[in-house]
């Protein structure tokens, strides 16, 4: 295979990770050991920062403060939302041939795998050899080609956490709680709300994914039937909920480079159907809604163990197939080993246009009607997210009356 | 000081808090042990729980789940948010009566305080001898005559961790983040925001306290003045941020039977601000807002160690204060002992006149201006959080540009 000398360049992209940084520090870790791998440069806030040639040293940094980075959420670099024009991914290529860049690094979601794949057909197109890999990284685990997504698991535990807490909560003061999760166009972290229910009666009582459609009456329906049935509702819907005509159900008007609408950073559909439960649901008095917000993706101190490491292990992988030449570009995903139905990742490496721009949907066998998520879903996402707390209830041994009750006013 | 032999009694009401189990659980083991009381109930739902006898026998649950209740969030014997009439009141007593509930535990805010001293003062017109105590928790730490409250500990450390995060959350991508906390009279959760912030350039960069009047115009000036020197800019505000006139800028329209009005579970105040933002700065191009809901208050795994202690302690003291004599009724209270420096929390008993209905707020030595938090404040605020994870940081060393820069579109 052949051999390539020279630097190596990493960017970090999209919206940002518990994990994201592991997997910068592993890219970085390897880099650095690696004798083809001449230096190790870091673009500040990804493509943009490389435009503008606004590079750092990332072989100087000391291993006790990467080890601190790897630790902390959200991108270390700087991020970016910026799809390339063709004259932007011949300066990048200008900016690559000026510094020796001879490996480059994109950790970011599939709109990162896009940009990747313009500057390949770029670079291509003039002769110059670099060797492109996108790193997966999005708590939406959307990504095709892949069994999961780093950054996943820790936001699922997120929403897990915050499910089980305010299940209790819930549970304390009744009615009627909505809780809006992130995910425009896939259910999983929505999902992963179904991880908080243990016991019988626990909730979420109803769960919205946007591969399904949202009817607004059934909805309704649906929140009466548990008030009746538990004396209250706990409601996971996912940002991304949509009509039958495939209308958002309440959104933001922002649209960026890559024709993403805004739905976070918002409490509008919280809001929404808040008040839609207030007026139709005769049975509901007491009605909230939270939107969990870019809590999700960046909260200090919840990580799953498991999503750290392996966030890490497919930086570290990343350099592997880049210097070992079995393939030029790719992006970088993780499978699923089915070693005696213990969980085992497999780092694999897929085509770039796999990933470009595709979105894997939640499958079939993971959704449970049109408000539930099935228990292969809650198998499936275990290794992933890790051992949950494990909530006290009372026995509640009842006390005797000894009065006749009274009515009061 | 005079005997008193019968039956206790707890109840829990109000807003829950991570940390309000564990006082439950100190009030239950020291009831068990103590020769005076012959049995421990619990009534569901606070005082509803009473007036409709719905009593459980809390001595008779097990010694490892009330463990595992202890570490749960949420009211374990359910809430309320009720004041009881004179005529509620005198139902509660024919149950205490009926039950020889001699000594009564209510665990909550001011508003529970205050339903502890209606029954007090209905208890002495009819000559029944009860002993009633007030146990105190709120995350808004905003009761009177004490230096700190059970749960505000835990609800700190979840807003710090919480902006810890967003902090890096917004230096990748920039822009403005707005994130509404809870606290509707007093700025105690919102300032501990400011814990987040530990190097400089780190944010929030504005902390807003409903102590304070809330300047929309000044406001925007701020945020631009903030974008222009960071490049971003975070913010921290109270949901009970208010006018010149008292009014609060953003609500919802439901008020419960103590007169509060529903500002949480919304996010009317964040949109607000954020779209106030968006068409008043013009540098602001990115513009988000998170509300941080009831996650403040009940997330699953994020607890102050000194406050669960606390909260664990100030349930066993009630017990020694009730059974000793020393007064018939009175709210606990937490002060804080000032040992050679060193953190040390005392336990004391406040009349429940002092504490009913009452609220304290953020003091001036602990403000710093319109729209920061002093120093003095994160010395008083630290032993109740305790140690935060420490955020990595890249030394970003630059390199240097070797081809021209170019404006690109």
């Amino acid at each position: 295979m052949s051999q390539l000398r020279g630097h190596a360049l990493i960017g970090q992209s999209g919206g940002p990770t518990a994990v994201i940084n592991q997997s910068l520090v592993g890219l970085v870790e390897s880099c650095v050991e690696h004798p083809d791998i001449t230096g190790v440069y870091g673009a500040l806030n990804g493509i943009e920062g490389i435009i503008e040639e606004r590079l750092i040293d990332l072989g100087r940094e000391s291993r006790e403060e990467l080890e601190r980075v790897a630790m902390t959420p959200a991108a270390a670099l700087g991020s970016v939302r910026r799809k390339p024009t063709p004259e932007a991914c011949r300066r990048v290529l200008d900016v690559f041939k000026a510094h020796d860049i001879r490996y480059f690094f994109y950790v970011g979601g599939n709109d990162s795998a896009e940009t990747a794949h313009l500057l390949n057909e770029a670079a291509l197109e003039i002769g110059y050899e670099v060797r492109l890999f996108h790193v997966p990284k999005t708590i939406d685990n959307d990504l095709a080609g892949c069994d999961h997504t780093p950054g996943f698991g820790s936001a699922a535990r997120f929403v897990a956490q915050a499910f089980m807490g305010d299940d209790q909560d819930n549970r304390s003061l009744g009615g009627v709680k909505i809780n809006v999760i992130m995910g425009r166009h896939a259910g999983w972290l929505t999902a992963a709300s179904r991880l908080a229910r243990r016991h019988e009666g626990d909730g979420p009582h109803l769960i919205y994914l946007p591969e399904g459609v949202f009817d607004r009456q059934e909805f309704c329906d649906r929140v009466e039937e548990m008030l009746l049935k538990h004396g209250r509702c706990l409601v996971a819907v996912s940002e991304g909920i949509h009509d039958a005509e495939g209308k958002v159900i309440a959104s933001g008007t922002e649209v960026d480079s890559h024709g993403n609408i805004q739905l976070s950073g918002t409490g509008a559909l919280g809001d929404y159907l808040s008040e839609l439960v207030k007026s139709k649901v005769s049975a509901a008095k007491r009605v909230r809604a939270d939107t969990f917000g870019y809590l999700q993706r960046s909260f200090f101190g919840v990580i799953s163990e498991q999503d750290a490491l392996e966030a890490r292990e497919v930086g570290r992988a990343a350099v592997r197939v880049a210097t070992s030449g079995e393939c030029q570009h790719g992006s970088l995903a993780i499978q699923r080993g089915s070693n005696d139905g213990t969980y085992e990742p497999l780092y694999v490496v897929n085509d770039l246009s796999v990933v470009a721009a595709a979105t894997r949907h939640v499958p079939e066998e993971f959704i449970n009607g049109t408000d539930d998520v099935s228990s292969a879903f809650v198998e499936w996402a275990t290794p992933l997210v890790g051992a949950l707390p494990v909530p006290g209830r009372l026995a509640s041994h009842p006390v005797s009356p000894r009065t006749n009750a009274t009515q009061l006013s």
